[in-house]
């Protein structure tokens, strides 16, 4: 049972395929863990191509897992004929992306006709133990084909 | 001439040396076109491997080259034993990231001893016309090294 | 019982007399309603002369609750020396601030040394239905006086 | 000569009317400075009435004052029915709000049919000498009546 209405009964094949055509996911490895009416999450195996100066998943790629999560999380409750843009972001990164397996969950806070807030959490399980590395906020804009 | 002092008369071969180690920078095609203190220029050829759904560049990986070039601008003024950290950013994409070429401009708008706020402009050349697609500000942290 | 380890066991002595000084909230009428570790709830009653164009409460005037809120709850986790400074905020106003009476609810997400990451949420209680009208995250900085 | 085009030839005394009706900006002493396409300007004293506890303008207030100049840019911009939402906006505080006169200074960065963002810098004028203070980039929503 969830908080929010769908209003396009094929919403989740469309967002598995939206996101299968966004190949900068594959490229990182990002891929869908989860998935229900305003919520999307994704997960990722650390990948030394991806990371920062000290070793650890760049914040850049923690920031685009999030804002594809908040992104397809927005996306369950748009209509059929829609597709999703993002507005804005803004992202608080509270630890280091340590670890051997990234979680980046996206919730939908406020949905709308034409923008939808959400928020994003992203985890990172380092040895067994899982921790919060990172908040988003984030605006999605709902864009109707006019074909 | 440049508005701002360097602590450290040897910034530069340190920025390069910390752009050259995140390897998620090399793999993207992320590039170094520009520095001086206080400010940092990116640069990354359309590569269809970092694509969204539509075959645009992926806001995310817009996110990551705007976050690196802040992040490195930052860097340019802190000391030595200095290392940086992305406290947080925000991006408003103004326009699809469609294009042949980007760049993603960091400057410093307020240095300080702990925190350095930066902000950042990211820009696509489609067909000769360049256009600026998204703006981003971030608070860079200086991590001082014990050792 | 609280998730967060309080330092200073005067923390809320503290934050009652911290808010007692700040001139803005008593002109605005925004008092304390709920205090515990790593939270902290603001209440405002309508006030006119606070108002936008359309007679609804001002988004600045939301935005200086929800600010106040954040940096009072990261301030029941600094030492007893210090100064609460907020380093940065975002809001996203989610429906006109339309109603009688407001809360503001700031909350700690991650406490650090020196930086303290929170979340507020904003609501206006309107004929007895409450509804959540905006989301902010922020960081506050400790400010520890050397005298 | 402007950067931009206006829509609505009588926008200067819509957004000047639109400012008059927002009681919170003249409870606050904030009034209009400089207005011209995409660019609105707003002043205000200082007043010990919207202090915080060191004596300084109060971050929200100054919140208050770069929203509503992000706002009123923004609106200068938008056609002759419609009105101005702010859907998001981030502000960073540089320095303490110390001074004897503030002033608002906002920018459009990118117009738009829906939405528009625009960009804030507050300054602080302490004994003659003026300092940027905060920085803020703000989404703003073109709602335009159907009556």
């Amino acid at each position: 049972m969830s908080l929010f209405q769908v209003q396009d009964p094929a919403s989740e094949a469309r967002v598995r395929k939206t996101l299968a055509n966004q190949q900068a996911m594959t490229t990182m490895g990002i891929s869908l863990a989860k998935i229900e009416p305003g919520v999307v999450e994704l997960q990722m195996p650390y990948d030394e191509r991806f990371s920062q100066q000290n070793g650890f998943l760049h914040g850049g790629v923690v920031s685009a897992g999030l804002d594809t999560a908040c992104g397809l999380a927005s996306y369950t409750l748009m209509p059929a004929n829609a597709d999703v843009l993002t507005v804005e972001f803004k992202i608080n990164l509270l630890a280091p992306a340590k670890g051997q397996m990234f979680r980046f969950v996206g919730s939908v806070v406020k949905p709308g006709r034409t923008l939808v807030v959400s928020e994003g959490r992203a985890f990172a399980s380092d040895g067994g133990n899982e921790k919060m590395i990172a908040t988003m906020s984030a605006t999605m804009m709902t864009m109707v084909s006019r074909s």
